[in-house]
Order: structure tokens, then C-alpha cells, then sequence
């Protein structure tokens, strides 16, 4: 054994190069959900050990990557997702238009810098890592360091389900910075801080030769209440609020961390009422604790703003509600810009005057809310919404992501670091994947996908 | 008036933000292309001074550049290229699934860096306009040097088309290195020198919020002559590759620079044959003239090269075969991978056991090219070139870039700085394009592409 980067990118890039077939793969992904959920008992035990999730949310997130891992093997078993075209040859148009078959390839052996708060969802055997071997990718997988020992019993599974060079664990911060850079790695994802994502891309980009990094940094996620909502069903947005921001102790990167309730309908009282029984719970880590309990200090001390408490438990986060306005927040917005992990929420009271300035002062976010009155007209409002939202919801809470072909996780920065592409839903496996166009092919060198009568039957545009 | 640049961002994110519908655009680029025929005359006398591109080739160029406008209306109209997708609710998933509905939407004003060799289809109205404004994406072009008074007509049949702030033109290499860096910029597409589009690559990455840059840098584009191909037709490909590599002085980003022949079948006599009655080019411009006489006289200088040349006109660049052996290529292949501008091939003369070591030594090209005999069965060398070829083409030459679905232009580095998307072809538009979803959306707040009944008719993927 020698260098564990370099052992591992050598057997990833060795792997890369032998072709597999998209229901190989598939089967691989099914047998991994299985291998999750035959293992299910001691993973969630390992992980509410050192996560300090509750059983129940881990439990329901080993389905959730299970559900996810077969999904993609969905994904990759239909084949829509390689974008087969042909264009048939005619040589009258200018410029002449040979035999063109193109497709989507396997870009190469995939670096995956796993998350704190999904311990299963967007960890070693997350969305990342299922996206890139339904495309045909290697993986190596960074560790992180808030779950060690449930990193290390995932990796063994994934290591006995897929063939040699196919999967790979690291772990610590220097073989996380030696992955990106190692000339093998041809595209790397990855979910956490504005921070480490940035050094990690900046890295990226400063390559010989700059690889796609593909980071999900977090996000504020605007809620804007009109007041039709509010005089509608101001206690019971209140009440929702709560449950979203404090579930799971506020660690999710949808949490709707900065709220516009319109003045003098009483949203924020219904919130107080609410955060009286919000549970306080442990965060992942001491370190995110305490940046936490300095975060509402920092609120406790500015003078635009009062912060509410919830109750208050011994080594649990205080769950808390941050009252202020929207002169406020328009005079100073970065101070509510910022990400904070941990159960808090920003409440801005607005005045219909003020929200033009509101909305410019934002910035893009993973998320925006409208909640609106019956039948409310809010298109105006949802467009100026649209440049800086990944995903524009209504009369609901943005945390919980579904899987599906419609969703899109992701946004312009600070919310990724590559706005194009998305970390949830079927188009995820769009990062791992570069094209190819065949010209006057013969028909054995072609793959299946674009043979003549398309004998896999797959989803493919003829012109 | 003040500077150039903030007033054209300024225009531009203005009118990003006033909706466009796809026939609206679609119309401008119709337009656009019946305003370049009209001008055709004037265009390509301009043209023929500033490049010394041969007139049938700037007409011809005109033909391709107003096809290609009109394949992007046609893309816009049709609306695939939107990805629309809708996922039904089904509260029985985990996590459970509501309403969602995916497309893309354009990502804002987009930064367009032109190309010399096409002073039309990659310059003022050539593929990166026509697809950022298919899109729906207002453009700044940065008008390339080499041909300032026909990029200054170009751009003002553009003004009369577009309606305000959808268009702006930028001149110098300071508005250059500024336009990437303005925050109302948010892609930028650039056609040019590796050293160029990487210097632009890293400024565009380093922003405070970074941005997509798709730089197609060039190629050496390698050609395989099988043995059996040698033999078979061995005096058509030598022909061949003298009329590609010379073809307008050799100034393609797809020219063959690298062709490897099978040793003692007479490739290398059939080049030299044809080589006689190539003609010889004035260059685009005396620096690149320059350059290349520089390169031929490195060759020249090189112990293991031998010169052949063509005739020599005055004030041209003489055509030139550079002969050397496999030997020599994978003891230095440095030395034969560079892009050298100009009517010059490097033919390597191979044995058919170097041919591994010759295929280990290449790097990502645009193109790469084999040249098999009938029947052959060349699948093993199409696999190994499939990881460094953005098209693979079979029996033929790689300039020349039909436009549609299935084209692809690009490849990972050197080729390229975004590997994942292409400048050539329908999905060119993706560079240009961002996804949304609506979560439990109103109708009268989504696209109508998106809403029940599909009124606009767009292909779309339901589930």
C-alpha cells in the first residue's frame, strides 16, 4: 500500500476504462439499497452515535438513500439520460451533414466530498455517489469527519457489492485537498460550507487542467407571507415555520432561515406561541454548537433586533426566533444573509411599501417560499423570485427535497458553486457525463445506444 | 454615455429580465439571418480585406452563419431543449412527493468572445450568440482584432434587429478582461487560444461568484491510418490530408495536425506528392503569420523531424509536412502536440507494436480520426480513443463542423475549459440555461410550458 489517493485514483481510473453495461450497473445500485437496509439496524445506531440524530430521522433516511440508490438504477436502466441523437447524413445542406450519432459517456473516476447532515442521504452512499455510478463513474469518497465509524461500515458495504477500483474511502482534510488535484479525478461534487466548497472549487479551477466542481454550499431560503396568507392563516404558518426551521436542530441546508411576515398581522406572534414547544436538540458536532450559540449572541447584541428563545435543555441548541424589520434588513441585510446551522430563523416584518427593496436585496438561495391567500394573484412576486431560487415553492416548507425527474437542487451562488446542474433528481447524473459525437461510424465500433434500429430501445431523437 | 461595459451590463440585465417568449426569439434570429444575406456583399468584400480568407469561403461562411441562426430558431420553437418535466404528487414516497415541475430558464446576460478563423460563424452573430439568444440570454460580444470593421457592421445589423439592451458590442482586450468579471455577466463562451481562454477561464473562476466559462481553445485533432487503410487507399488519404490541413491556411480549430501512418506503405510519399500542388495561404493576420514560420523552423531544427514544403508564394505561409517516427513522438510527444496555426501536419510513421504507446501519449482533441480498412474491425483503437475525442470520425477528415442535433465541438482539456457542453450543434443552447422548479405551483404562475394540458404543445416528460 502507498499513498491511499493515489492507490485509489489508479484503481478508479483502471476501472473507468473497462466499459460496463447501464443494467450492470443498475443491478450494482439495487444490490447497494439492499446491502443499506440488510444493514439497517447497526448503521442507525452508528449514526444517531455520532450524529445525534434521532433514530427515527436516520431510520427514515436510510430509506430515502435506498429509495434513492434505486432510483437511479431506474434512471440508468431507461436511458433517457444519455441524450442519443442521430442526424442521418445529407449533403445538400451547407455545410454538408455527414452520418452524427451523439451521445452522453462516463466522464471518469468522480471525487465525493460527503455532508455532515445527511449522514446516509449525502454521504458515502448519497445522491452523489448513486447519481455517478448510474452514469458509468468511479468513486472515491472523501470521509467526513463528523461520522467516521458510519463512513467506514457503508464503505465496507459498498466495497463488497462493486468491483475492484469502483468505490473508494479517504478520510482527513489533506487527502481531501490531494483528491481534487489528482490528475485521475476528472469531476468532483460535494455538500457543505460556503467555506470549504470554495477552497475545494478554487482548487478545482487552478488544475493544469480545471475540472467541473460541483458544490452545494447552503442557502438562506427566503419565505415571503403576503398578507392575504397571513390574515388567512397566520397561527398555522407560524406553527409550520417552527416545525421546519427546528426540525432535526435547523442543520438543513433548506431550512427557511429568513422569513417576511407582513406588519401587524400577527405572524410573529404565532410563531412565539409555536416556539414555546419546539423541542431543543443536540447539533452534529460541538464545533457547530458553538458557532451556533455565538450566531445568537450576535443577534442578541444588534440593536435591530430581539431574539425570542425557545426551551432551553443541557448540551441541546436553544431553539430561537429573530424579530426585526424590514428597514432593518434593508439597511443592513448581510447580517440576515448569512447561513446559520442550528435552530434559528430571522422574522423581517414588512410593509407592502417596503417590498420592492426587500426582494433586491436578496440573494440566490437553493429555495424561495410564496405562501399566498386563496386564489392571491402572485405572479409578480414569484418572477422576481425566479432569478434567485433553484426551487420556487408555495404554501409549504423547503425542508424535505423529493426525488423525482422534476426536481432541481441547486441555484446561482452563494447557493453552488455551478448553477447549471443539480445535486437531487434524476438530471443530477448530467455532471457525471460528457458527450460524444460519432461521424460515419461503422455500426460494430457504435454503442448499442446508437446502433441502427435502436436494439436497446432507448429514448432517442432521429433527424 | 460612460463605460462601455457597465452600460452594456447594465442594458443587458435590464433586459433579462423582461420575459421573452421562444417564438419571439426565434423571429429575431430569422431576422438576423435574412440581415446578413441582405449585407452579403458588403460583409464579405469587409471580411475578404481584414481576414484574407478567400471570398467563396466568406460567402460560403455567410450561408453557414444564417443556417445556423435559423436551426437555433428552430431549436427555440420547439422547445425540447427546455427539459420540461412534471412529477405528479404521491404523499406515499419517502420523502413523499409533491407537485414539481422542472425547466430550464436563461441564465442571464452571456459574454461572447470571438473567434478570428471565423469572422462570421464564431464571431459577432456566429454559434454563441445565435444559442444565448435562443436561449434567452442578452449578449455582449467582445469583438475579436483581427477583424474590427466587419464586426462593427455585423453588430450594427444586429441593433437593428434586437430590441434593446439584448445586444451590445465591446472592443479592446481591457473591456475584454472587464466584460468576465462584471457581476450582471453570468456565462461567457469564447472561441480562441488556449492561453487566451485560460487567462479569461481563471478571472471568470475567481469572481466573487464564479461563472461558467465555455472556452473552446483548439486541438491537434490526431488521424490513425490503419495498415489496411494504408494499403487500400493510400495515395486518396495522402491527397486528403493535404487538402484538409491546407484548407484556408490551415487555420481550423479542427485541422489534422498529428497523423500517424502505418511504416513502409507509402503514406508519407502519397503526402509529399500532393503536397506539390497545395496552394499557399495568406494567414489571418502577419502575427500568426509570424508564428508559424517560427514553428517551421523549430521542426526544421529538430533532429528527429524532417521539413518537407510546398510552394512558396510571397506573403504567404507555405504549406509543410513535418515527417518523424513513432519513436521519436513517444520519447518527446510535446514537441508535436502543440496547435501551430497554419498549413503544417506532423505525419508519424508507426509500426503496428508502437501503436499502444503512440495512443498513451495523446491528449483530449476536439476530434480524432481513423482511417480503417474496409470491413476492419477497429474497435479496440475506437475505445481508446473515445476518452480524448470530442467527435470520432471514421474514413474521413475532422474540418468542417456540420451543424444539429447530434454535433458535438468540444472535448476535455486542452480542448476545452467545460468538457460537459459543446459550442457546436442544438445542445449548444445548454451552456446558456439554468434549471427551476415549482413546488405546488398556481398555474398562472408557471410557464405555460409547464402548465396542465401542455398549451404550448413542448415535449415533456411526465411522471
Amino acid at each position: 500500500m502507498g499513498d491511499p489517493i493515489v492507490d485509489a485514483a489508479t484503481a478508479a481510473a483502471a476501472a473507468a476504462l473497462l466499459p460496463t453495461t447501464r443494467d450492470q450497473r443498475a443491478a450494482w445500485l439495487e444490490r447497494l439499497a439492499a446491502a443499506l437496509e440488510a444493514d439497517r439496524a447497526t448503521l442507525v445506531a452508528l449514526a444517531a452515535e455520532e450524529t445525534h440524530l434521532s433514530e427515527a430521522r436516520l431510520d427514515g433516511e436510510v430509506t430515502r438513500t435506498a429509495a434513492q440508490l434505486r432510483f437511479f438504477a431506474g434512471v440508468a436502466r431507461e436511458g433517457a439520460y444519455l441524450e442519443a441523437a442521430i442526424d442521418s447524413p445529407d449533403p445538400a445542406l451547407i455545410p454538408p451533414r455527414p452520418d452524427l450519432r451523439r451521445m452522453l459517456r462516463p466522464i471518469g473516476p468522480v471525487a465525493v466530498y460527503t455532508a455532515s447532515n445527511f449522514p446516509f442521504a449525502f454521504s458515502v452512499l448519497g445522491n452523489d455517489t448513486a447519481s455517478a455510478l448510474a452514469a458509468g463513474c468511479p468513486v472515491i469518497v472523501k470521509a467526513h469527519p463528523g461520522h467516521p465509524r458510519l463512513s467506514r461500515r457503508t464503505a465496507e458495504l459498498a466495497l463488497d457489492v462493486l468491483p475492484n477500483g469502483w468505490f473508494a474511502l479517504v478520510e482527513g482534510m489533506e487527502a481531501g485537498v490531494a483528491l481534487v488535484q489528482h490528475p485521475a479525478v476528472r469531476a468532483a461534487g460535494f455538500t457543505g460550507s460556503e467555506r470549504g466548497g470554495r477552497a475545494l472549487f478554487d482548487l478545482a479551477a487552478s488544475r493544469p487542467d480545471p475540472i467541473p466542481f460541483y458544490g452545494e454550499l447552503g442557502s438562506i431560503n427566503p419565505v415571503i407571507v403576503t398578507r392575504a396568507a397571513a390574515r388567512e392563516r397566520g397561527a398555522d404558518i407560524g406553527a409550520g415555520l417552527v416545525g421546519s426551521f427546528t426540525r432535526d436542530a435547523g442543520q438543513y441546508c433548506t431550512k427557511p432561515g429568513l422569513v417576511f411576515a407582513p406588519s401587524g398581522e400577527g405572524v410573529d406572534d404565532a410563531v412565539a406561541a409555536a416556539l414555546g414547544s419546539a423541542p431543543a436538540s443536540r447539533q452534529l458536532t460541538d464545533g457547530m454548537s458553538a458557532a451556533y450559540a455565538e450566531a445568537i449572541e450576535l443577534f442578541g447584541a444588534d440593536d435591530d433586533a430581539t431574539v425570542l428563545l425557545g426551551i432551553d435543555h443541557p448540551g441541546a441548541s436553544v431553539p430561537a426566533v429573530v424579530l426585526t424589520d424590514a428597514a432593518a434588513f434593508i439597511a443592513g441585510p448581510d447580517r440576515f444573509l448569512q447561513e446559520r446551522f442550528g435552530p434559528v430563523t430571522v422574522v423581517v416584518s414588512y410593509r407592502d411599501e417596503e417590498l420592492p427593496a426587500v426582494l433586491a436585496a436578496l440573494q440566490p438561495s437553493l429555495t424561495a417560499t410564496i405562501h399566498r391567500g386563496a386564489g392571491e394573484d402572485v405572479t409578480a412576486l414569484a418572477a422576481a423570485l425566479t432569478p434567485i431560487a433553484g426551487r420556487l415553492l408555495f404554501d409549504g416548507w423547503p425542508t424535505g427535497v423529493a426525488i423525482g425527474w422534476a426536481q432541481h437542487h441547486g441555484g446561482s451562488w452563494p447557493a453552488t458553486t455551478a448553477s447549471i446542474h443539480t445535486s437531487v433528481g434524476a438530471t443530477a447524473i448530467r455532471r457525471w457525463l460528457t458527450p460524444i459525437a460519432y461521424q460515419d461510424a461503422p455500426q460494430d465500433v457504435l454503442p448499442p445506444e446508437l446502433r441502427d434500429g435502436n436494439p436497446l430501445a432507448v429514448p432517442r431523437r432521429e433527424s
